[in-house]
């Protein structure tokens, strides 16, 4: 039984779904693989050059609304962003690097919440240099590995992926290839993941 | 405490939705009012002439799977409708004169019925007479009555209502001004309602 967490940095709602996924998973006895991706190859193959939440205002006035009372509920620090949507390619790449290691998970929720709760900027290499030696990783090592190449290739071969997998949002949950999209979700998809082993 | 249950009869997510919203808050102690609305105009002004869920394939191929687990689980019947989204734009000028009648909550019901489960077309005004004959009701005269200019009028302002409040998409619940949207939200809507009288 097993479910994986396809998620971007600059999604406010990957934020509480981040910081409750692990917890809710292990209760749940599934195992939980990581993986993130790029929603903005996706946003743009659909037209949009932003995020929806910033192109249609309504809908953007809610989110943070109902994020504010997920958050609260959550008891989750919810601060605005230094800027919406923030640029997290260069966490993602170093996420990816993380995505099998002890270490992702942590890096995972601590970019978050430098993103959504502590008004850092997350597309600079200084914050993210900050929580990897935060977590007594080599950032330097890191961040060169995760600059090189092959690793760019990976994360875009992993975002082509979520495309063929039918993921158009973030978070979304894979069981299989049954796909669950949002924060609210997450406790369906550990249910398909238990009853459909 | 009371929460209003503003719905489009095209939308998918509606259709558990009011099946579902009456059992839901009389359970809850939370008094219920029915507002049917149009999300034509409102899609229109953002530019959408389609639903969403047409225009953006990989969120509709989602939404329809999404659909069928949910009404599997509350026991609802789900088919093809005749063609998706429908024109609701008879059926809600007579829900609205049902609004704050008796029989308002069921002729929504069968009407979501028949689109969603019936394969009938419910832009057509014969099927919303069987509907309404259904409920020992005046089919000719309620048509009548929800064709003429000052019904036709009162649901263009119900609709405008609906911008002005913040609602953007359906099923959308309002407790007070504070917004839930989606069929997913219902338990949070009267939460709210029943927590901040």
């Amino acid at each position: 039984m097993k479910i994986e967490f396809w998620y971007e940095f600059a999604s406010t709602y990957s934020y509480p779904a981040a910081m409750r996924v692990e917890a809710a998973a292990r209760e749940a006895g599934v195992t939980l693989r990581w993986r993130p991706f790029l929603l903005g190859p996706i946003f743009g193959a659909q037209g949009w050059n932003d995020s929806p939440f910033n192109i249609y205002p309504a809908k953007g006035k809610y989110m943070w609304r109902d994020m504010a009372r997920i958050c609260e509920a959550a008891g989750l620090a919810l601060k605005a962003p230094v800027r919406f949507p923030q640029n997290g390619l260069k966490a993602a790449r170093l996420a990816l690097l993380g995505q099998d290691a002890a270490w992702g998970p942590e890096f995972t929720r601590r970019v978050y919440l430098a993103n959504f709760s502590e008004q850092k900027d997350i597309s600079d290499e200084g914050v993210l240099a900050d929580i990897l030696s935060s977590l007594s990783l080599d950032a330097a090592a890191l961040i060169a590995q995760s600059n090189a190449p092959e690793n760019k290739e990976r994360l875009k071969a992993q975002t082509e992926e979520a495309v063929a997998r039918g993921i158009f949002g973030a978070p979304s949950f894979l069981a299989g290839d049954e796909l669950f999209w949002g924060n609210d979700r997450l406790e369906a998809a550990l249910q398909w993941a238990r009853t459909h082993p």
